[in-house]
C-alpha cells in the first residue's frame, strides 16, 4: 500500500521537475546556454511517454472511429487565415509599460493596477495596448508585409480551411470529424508551471461537423463524455477530474456552449481539455473571406448547408504533466533485512508507460542468465519498448524502473535456466512477485498494452 | 503484369500531384486563399502514410536498437545555438536584386549572371549579399534583439545541446546515438518540386557518438548500409537508389566524409538521405560557446573525451514523395466482359500502406453480408488502419483502394455467410483472388504489417 500519493504536497511540482530532469522526461531547452524562455525538450523517456499518449489518442480518435479522419497541416500560415478566424484582431493580451523602469506587464494580471511590482512606481504605467500572441515571421527573401507568415496559435484552423478538400476526398459527410496532432505556438507573456503553459506546445484537436439542425447539445455531451472516458483509459483518475461550464455571458457571441475538463494539478485546478460548440462561425468566416463555399450537400433536404461544429481541443503537454502529477508517489518500503527505505514510483498505465518491460538477468557474470535475458529482450523489442539492464543489485534495478513507471520487471534467475524456464515477474505497484512462462508474459502484454 | 510503371514518364509528377489532391494525400496549404508559398498539408490518406513511415523509422532506429535513444526538442531556439553551430554566419544563399524591376534572385541559380530573367535588364543586378535561410521571430512581449528566436533549420542541434543531459540520464556511453523526428524550417528562395523542397518540412535525424579513436570509416559505412536497407524495408526499390560521394575538396574543413543516398525522382536523381562523418566539430563548438564540457568518461583510457559523430539525416517528405513516385503505376486491365480499362495503382509496401485492408460486403442491401462485414471491420480496426466500403460495384471499390495503395481487399459474399465462413481476399498487385479464413487473414497481417 502506498504511504502517500502526495496529492497536496506543495513541493510536488519541484519533485516532478527534478524527476523529469534526472530520469530524462523533460529537459529545459538549450540548457547549456542557460535555458530559453520557458521552452522544453523531451528526453529519451519523455519522448516515449509523449508518443504513447499521442498514439493512444490517434487510435481512439481516428483508427477506431469510422466517422473521423486525420490531417497534418502546416505550421507556417498566411495572415488571411488569421484574419478570417479573428486571431489577428482578438488573440491579444493587454500590455502596459512602466515609464519609470521600462518593464512590461499584462494589465489583467497586475495585483495593483497603479503600482509597478518591479520598481514600486505609482501611476507610472502607460495606457494598455493590445499585444497579439501570434509569432510573426517572414517567408521568402523580402521582409515585406506581403511576406508575413504566422506560426499557427492553434491547429483547429487547419481543419477548417481543409474542410472542402477532406469532404471531396474522404467519402465522409456530416456527422464526421477531422482530427490533427501538431505543434502550436503562442507568445505568452507569462509562461509558467513547467510544461503547463509554454510558448511552444503540442495540441490534439478534432472538429466534428454536424448538420445545423442536428441536436448539437447531445453531440456536445457525447464528446464531453468521450474525452473524460479517454483520459481515464490512459490512467488519469476520475478523482482528479472535474468540469467547468463557461458562463453564458462570457462566451463569444457565436459560441453556444463550452465546458472544460479540469485537472487537479499541484498548483491548482486548471483547464485540461476544452469542449466547445462553435456553431458555424469558423466555416462561415472562411466562406466570406475566401469566397469559396464551405458547404456540403445534404441528401435529406437536398440543400447545400454550412455545418456546425463541436470542437474538443487538448494540449499534449498538459496531459503529460497530469500523468506525472497523478502518477507520482513516494513510499516507505521495508526490505528483506527489515531496513526501511524510500521508493519513488510513477504509477503509469501500461498503455502509456515509456518502458513496458525491463528484462534483468539476476547476475551479469553468469553467461547462461545473460544469454537467456538477451534472447527474451530481443524477442520482446520487436513489438514493445523494453529495456535491458544488468547493472547493480536487483533491488536497485527495480527502483530505477519504478521511477520511470515501468509496469513490469522480468528477472531471469537460476530457476529459469535450470528448472522450468519460468521468469520472476515483479509488478511495479504491489511489488509482488510471481513466476510466469514466456507465453504468459506475451499474453499479459497483448491484453494490457494497446 | 503492369503495362508500365511509368518510370520515365515526364508527366509523372503531374499525375502524382493530381492523385495526391484527388485522394487526400497532399493538399496545397491554405488552398481556399490561393495557397501559401509552397507549403503543404497532408490529407486523411497522406497523414496515415506519413505516420507509418515515421513509425517504421522509429521502430527500427530506436525501439529495436539498444544503442539509440530518442528525444523531441523544441523548434523555437535561441541565437546562441546557431551562433555555435555556424548557421548564423554560414547558412546563407547569395541574393541579388534587379535595380530595374526590383525582383530578387539567387545568384548561384542565374543562367546568365548579367541579364535579369524577369525584365531583361543588363547589368542591373546589385552586388550579391548573403541571405540567411533561418526563419526569425521574437519571443516575449518586446521585439528587441534579446528576444530573437529562430525556427530550427535542422533537428540535429537538439541532439548536440542535449548530449550531456542524455548521457547523464540514459545509462548510455559511446558508441550510442540520439534520434529525433520533427519539423524544421528553411526560408528557401526557390522551393520546388512539390513536397521535395518546401519551407516547412519534417526530418528524421540521428547523431551517433563514437570514441575519437574509433574506426569512424567502418561506422560510417555501417550506417550507410543501414539506411539503404531501411529504405528497401519500406518498399523503395534498389533500382531507384544510388550513392553520391561528396568530393573531398567540397567538404567543410571539419567533415571527414559525406555520402548521399540518391533517389531517382521524375525530375532527376536527387539527394534523399545524407550520411555525414562530422568529427567532433559540433560538440566542440558548443563546448566553446557555452563553456560547458561536452565530454564523457572513457573507462578504457580513464580520460574525459569529446566524442566524434556520424549523422544520418533524412527528410520525411522526400521519402513520402519517393514512395509515391516508385509506387505509381498505370495498367490496362481486362474485365470479365472483355472490356479494357485503365487502372491506377500505388504499389506500396503493406508496412507503410495508409489502409491495410478494405472490408467490402458484396451487396449493401443484404443485411447478413453487411452485418458480417461490419463485425470483421470492427475486429480488424483494433489493430490496423482499415476501411469499410459498401458503395458501388465491387470492381469500382477495388479500384478506389488500388489508388491509395491498399494491399488487400476482403469481400464478404454469400459463400461467407451461407457456407464455410471464408472471405474472398483480393490482392492489389496481382489482382488475384483466393479464399481464406479469418484466422488466416489475421496471420497474414501479423506477418506483413509491423
Amino acid at each position: 500500500m502506498p504511504e502517500s500519493s502526495v496529492p497536496n504536497d506543495p513541493s510536488l511540482m519541484e519533485k516532478i521537475v527534478n524527476l523529469s530532469k534526472r530520469r530524462g522526461f523533460v529537459f529545459p531547452s538549450a540548457e547549456i546556454y542557460g535555458g530559453f524562455r520557458s521552452t522544453y525538450d523531451y528526453g529519451p523517456i519523455g519522448v516515449q511517454l509523449l508518443r504513447n499518449v499521442k498514439d493512444a489518442w490517434w487510435r481512439a480518435m481516428v483508427q477506431m472511429r469510422d466517422d473521423v479522419v486525420g490531417i497534418d497541416a502546416a505550421i507556417l500560415s498566411p495572415p488571411a487565415i488569421w484574419e478570417a478566424s479573428g486571431h489577428l484582431e482578438n488573440f491579444t493580451d493587454p500590455l502596459v509599460d512602466c515609464r519609470q523602469c521600462r518593464e512590461r506587464f499584462r494589465e489583467d494580471q497586475l495585483v495593483d493596477p497603479t503600482t509597478c511590482p518591479n520598481c514600486g512606481g505609482t501611476g507610472t504605467f502607460t495606457e494598455a495596448r493590445q499585444f497579439n500572441l501570434m509569432f510573426k515571421t517572414h517567408a521568402g527573401p523580402v521582409e515585406s508585409d506581403a511576406a508575413v507568415a504566422y506560426l499557427r496559435p492553434e491547429t483547429a484552423q487547419g481543419m477548417f480551411v481543409n474542410f472542402s478538400n477532406v469532404l471531396q476526398t474522404s467519402r465522409k459527410k456530416p456527422p464526421f470529424g477531422i482530427a490533427q496532432i501538431g505543434k502550436s505556438f503562442r507568445n505568452e507573456i507569462t509562461p509558467r508551471n513547467f510544461i503547463f503553459r509554454s510558448r511552444e506546445f503540442e495540441q490534439m484537436e478534432m472538429e466534428y461537423f454536424i448538420h445545423p439542425d442536428a441536436d448539437w447539445l447531445a453531440c456536445h455531451e457525447e464528446w464531453l463524455r468521450w474525452c473524460q472516458d479517454w483520459l481515464q483509459s490512459i490512467g488519469l483518475p476520475a478523482s482528479h477530474l472535474s468540469l467547468h461550464e463557461h458562463p453564458k455571458e462570457k462566451l463569444a457571441f457565436y459560441s453556444r456552449r463550452t465546458v472544460d475538463i479540469m485537472f487537479r494539478y499541484p498548483f491548482g485546478v486548471q483547464e485540461l481539455w476544452g469542449i466547445a460548440a462553435r456553431s458555424d462561425y469558423d466555416l462561415k468566416q472562411h466562406q466570406q473571406h475566401s469566397g469559396v463555399p464551405q458547404v456540403y450537400f445534404d441528401e435529406a433536404t437536398k440543400q447545400k448547408v454550412v455545418p456546425h461544429v463541436i470542437e474538443p481541443a487538448v494540449g499534449v503537454d498538459r496531459i503529460l504533466l497530469a500523468i506525472l502529477c497523478a502518477g507520482y508517489a513516494e513510499e516507505d518500503v521495508t526490505d528483506d533485512k527489515g531496513n526501511v527505505e524510500k521508493r519513488t514510483v510513477l504509477r503509469l498505465s501500461p498503455r502509456i508507460a515509456p518502458v513496458k518491460v525491463a528484462v534483468l538477468p539476476l547476475l551479469k557474470n553468469k553467461e547462461a542468465l545473460v544469454a537467456r535475458a538477451r534472447e527474451l529482450h530481443a524477442k520482446l523489442k520487436r513489438n514493445y519498448a523494453v529495456f535491458y539492464d544488468e547493472g547493480g543489485a536487483i533491488g536497485r534495478r527495480y527502483r530505477r524502473q519504478d521511477e520511470i513507471g515501468t509496469p513490469w520487471c522480468v528477472t531471469i534467475d537460476f530457476e529459469t535456466i535450470e528448472k522450468d524456464g519460468t521468469f520472476t515477474l515483479r509488478e511495479r505497484d504491489s511489488m509482488q512477485q510471481r513466476r510466469l512462462t514466456e507465453a504468459e508474459l506475451f499474453q499479459l502484454l497483448a491484453e494490457q498494452v494497446y
